[in-house]
């Protein structure tokens, strides 16, 4: 049995909400017959179900994508749509979708401040001028290669300071690390569903009202007008689902993750001597579901193939970033040596991963650095 | 019992590939490790599926979507970044995805010229003036108010006369209307799974190699370099499975759809004075899957409201298109008058509806115009 630690296992709320969609009649929730009614009070419940686990009260503030990706590019092409100009507070580590959209809005025109980081990925505020003016300041709730939780208030803070709107790239997090009551401070967020337990290819971005936006798939009246596409009932089902889960046992999934990546962390460092942590410590400055290892003296591909070969499931390597590159932007940007980045091997311990299996885990990875190890020449 | 004439039913050949996704592990296919090459063969099978039933040889060609609309999009303005400039042929009754990518492109520079169309909504090809260069000819397969089916090899001699590429937008059409083998001549196609029997949110774009287009949601290698995000498994093996399942039976969908099409439409003229047809009558011109009829003297929204508690599933009006609008563009494209666009009622007959079905439907029509009228004032 191969020990999982490299992704969201589905939740059986989202499987049993889609199974459910699947099951039925399939209409369209945009028709004024009876069974688009049906699909639509579908719809409407997990627009419901996710307002409620972020803790707003209006559900039309919600749109549905079909993932993270989409909801992080749409979030912030549409904002740059909506403003037209203005300053983007970006650190040089975010995710590649936040990257690509960001550096378009640049091209077009748009001012592009960068935000320092620590060697732990924490966002430097005090290190930003603040006189460049309003616009859009583009965090993450926890890191996507280090773990490392951002301080939402204190971005909150800082974009009022510079009367900008605050964009929290939540594909990597949410669910893991509480979000603010009410999302007080954040002006636009993005939620990737698998990383949630629900299906691939479900994601949202949440839009508070009061500044322009520009819905980026156009073409039907779906969404408020805000995401043209006949909508993805079972995805959408299966997001709503997973979030109300979320709700329920959110604090048992955190405390079973804590436990898990404890174990796993310690060990990994009792077995293997040149294992270094990315990130902060596990606690509440890390991302309970994620650890990011580099192997120092190893290639993180063949330890990713060795390890799976041993029976764990990890991934080589920093997430989304093209093989080309000599050492990925978000290493570079905490400091890290080529060597660490090579290395890296990244941990997710999925809804339902525990202590007992990272035990094993990490035998394995001891068992599979040893392997490696002997293959290289002395 | 409603009779369902609003929309596709899913294949069941779908629904088994989503519930066999859903049912396994649901790793990624873009890991090093077992679970993710699993995947990867889930995805690989797809879309050499896909590439199959369109009859040519390079799956790579395939990019998977979330779904018709976002194909039309970015096949559209990704050919527009790729190009970045030349002239846009296009009618003025192409679907609201197609309209609002074409306006985009318009405003970023590019040359708009408009294809006459008919009454019957066929393009005029001989009336397009050729001398405006280079650039992209946007189509549809089967018009999704009308129902005409365009004649793909013209546009193809058309295109290549002005050195444009040729898209076509099959979002209505696919599986209901052959496509030319290999895709002669069509240089991007817009494909929607949900009406070919495939789940909601499933979706494919065909790009030919040699002219350049760029990805429209990026930040990730997904779909060599093409679509980033993590790849909707469920949705994609469903699509896979759906157009393979049309490679076995199309023929006989085609022939079921075909029957009941007439029965619908001959039924509806024997017992309903004042319905028209819009588009060509039944046959090689025409999508069999769908009818588009105004009920003159009547409202579309009311009549679809009665029809739905008598029991027949259908749509009032024109899809996709706000309400404000007085007489929707495709509408006024044929030369339609308004009264017609008011009373429009669209029937979609979907994967199974058949003829004996669309006996009891058209009686129900009947009956439901008889009973709309008799609450009028006289």
């Amino acid at each position: 049995m191969p020990v999982r630690a490299s992704g969201g296992r589905r939740l059986a709320a989202a499987k049993a909400a889609i199974e459910k969609v699947l099951a039925g009649h399939g209409a369209a929730p945009g028709g004024g017959h009876r069974e688009a009614r049906e699909s639509r009070e579908v719809f409407e419940h997990a627009r419901k179900q996710a307002a409620d686990s972020l803790g707003f009260e209006d559900p039309e503030r919600i749109v549905f994508t079909s993932g993270g990706t989409e909801s992080v590019q749409s979030a912030i092409r549409g904002w740059g749509e909506g403003a037209g100009k203005g300053t983007l507070y970006v650190s040089e580590m975010e995710h590649p979708a936040v990257e690509a959209a960001v550096r378009r809005l640049e091209k077009g025109g748009f001012n592009l401040v960068r935000i320092p980081v620590d060697e732990e990925g924490r966002l430097q505020w005090k290190k930003v001028n603040p006189g460049q003016g309003p616009g859009l300041v583009c965090i993450h709730l926890a890191h996507h290669d280090f773990g490392t939780v951002q301080d939402l208030k204190e971005a909150a803070v800082f974009a009022k300071s510079v009367k900008a709107q605050l964009f929290v790239d939540a594909s990597f997090g949410a669910g893991w690390v509480p979000l603010p009551k009410g999302l007080d401070g954040v002006d636009l967020l993005a939620i990737s569903g698998h990383r949630l337990g629900a299906p691939k290819g479900s994601g949202l971005i949440f839009i508070r009202s009061g500044f322009p936006w520009r819905g980026q798939v156009e073409g039907g009246r779906q969404e408020n007008d805000q995401r043209a596409g006949t909508e993805n009932l079972p995805s959408i089902a299966g997001l709503g689902a997973a979030l109300a889960e979320w709700v329920r046992s959110g604090e048992k999934f955190r405390t079973i993750a804590r436990e898990a990546q404890r174990e796993l962390l310690e060990g990994i460092r009792k077995r293997v001597s040149k294992a270094k942590l990315h990130g902060p410590e596990p606690g509440p400055e890390r991302n309970p579901s994620h650890l990011g290892l580099s192997f120092l003296g190893l290639e993180a591909e063949a330890l990713a193939l060795v390890l799976d070969r041993v029976g764990v499931s990890a991934r080589g390597g920093s997430g989304c970033v093209t093989r080309e590159m000599k050492i990925p932007p978000a290493m570079k940007a905490i400091g890290a040596k080529p060597e660490e980045a090579r290395s890296l091997i990244l941990f997710t311990l999925g809804c339902g991963a525990t202590a007992s299996e990272m035990t094993v885990a990490a035998e394995r990875v001891e068992q599979a650095v040893g392997k490696l190890k002997s293959s290289l020449p002395k």
